[in-house]
């Protein structure tokens, strides 16, 4: 794998992640290793994680109980959520409050580079049936899904969220994989890519790639992501098309 | 949490992921834990992980180089990503071949029912700038995308797509929360969810829900869905009347 780093951002604030979960030994997970570990080891983000469960009180400690109204699985406690929500908010805290659930608005990479700018996210995972909408209303959650799919929780969604937003910050990335030509950022899908051997199991790279023409490259390329984009997401295709 | 679990699905073949990956110390990770991971535990899932560097070749095995044509970043050669998915693949082994990509098709909650239909998949988790586009052909890859940002790599959107797939499996979730009234399974996003206390920072539940009167409460869950859904989500809901 590539190790260019470069030294950019050391200067900056950390990006800043609070975690609540009732899966505390879950974090860091995946983001232990690779790009987003080795920026976690140098402190270009940090990651403090909240279990729900010290927030809440009783013999039993309940986190969760039964919905109002009736209905299946158990809905997460506003006294306790509330409780772990304001534990983990400093005083003239301004991060955004954001709970991972499939009942949100669609994470997007112009969302990716909204959160980067604010500095960090506090970031509630959904388990069970849900959490009541009293603390969601109350302590001003923004809810977000990262798919149209149903997850056991929310817990790899703040993973994804944040691995969006790690590889984003200045000094993560080598500059030359800044990921500026990538899918989603010109709203194209992105072109094949070929690389050696230059034949392999009979089929060769397309020839144009070898011509050192650096403008028709550029022009198939182009092509090549248009055609894509059209074929596998019309839904792109056509804002793409509605910008141009 | 709730600990309802049956045994459906006890008698049946696991379902069976094998993964093709840069970082294999990643998994199972999360999918350690929690439904999930009591769910491999308990053998209704199983988990494969092949080093996609064991499959390179020469001194320094490299399984990457750069873009034929140019650009930044680096490409997975189809030399080595095809000798790994050939040995992830047993004879007469019909596991569809995925890869993890944002050029892919999205994930929908259709799309996962359909995989754990499979019994199983292969998940070619991508890394830099992408795959040799003749192994993608080659092998007859479908490229599959979590939602529309970038990631680091394909590992999280592998395990993303797991976790989607396991909570579906016989035996892994209690029957009563079987899932069946969730966001997507009917088309609409979920309705607002309470439980205790019923006071809460002085705002109460809902009145109808301690009605009793089980069809005025499905009926207000309804029109919360409906009204829920065309704020949020325009484009679920126009599909959802056109379906009316």
């Amino acid at each position: 794998m590539s190790d260019e780093t470069n030294n950019e951002g050391l200067n900056e604030a950390p990006w800043r992640a609070t975690i609540l979960t009732l899966y505390p030994d879950m974090f860091p997970g995946p983001l232990g290793t690779s790009l987003a570990g080795r920026a976690l080891e140098n402190g270009l983000w940090s990651l403090d994680i909240l279990h729900i469960r010290d927030f809440a009180e009783g013999k039993h400690r309940n986190v969760d109980d039964t919905p109002a109204g009736g209905g299946a699985g158990m809905v997460l406690r506003p006294d306790v959520v509330g409780r772990a929500i304001d534990a983990a908010t400093g005083e003239g805290d301004m991060r955004p409050r954001i709970l991972l659930s499939p009942r949100g608005k669609s994470l997007t990479q112009e969302k990716v580079r909204s959160l980067k700018e604010a500095g960090g996210a506090i970031l509630l995972c959904g388990r069970f049936e849900g959490v009541d909408q009293r603390v969601i209303d109350g302590r001003n959650l923004e809810e977000i899904s990262i798919g149209d799919y149903i997850l056991s929780g929310g817990e790899l969604g703040a993973m994804v969220l944040m691995d969006a937003v790690v590889r984003l910050l200045p000094g993560v990335m080598g500059k030359v994989a800044s990921g500026e030509d990538e899918s989603f950022e010109s709203g194209l899908l992105e072109y094949p890519h070929y690389t050696r051997p230059t034949i392999w199991e009979g089929h060769e790279i397309p020839e144009i790639l070898a011509s050192g023409h650096h403008g028709k490259i550029a022009q198939w390329r182009h092509e090549q992501a248009v055609a894509l984009t059209k074929e596998r997401r019309p839904d792109l295709y056509e804002a793409w098309e509605a910008e141009e």
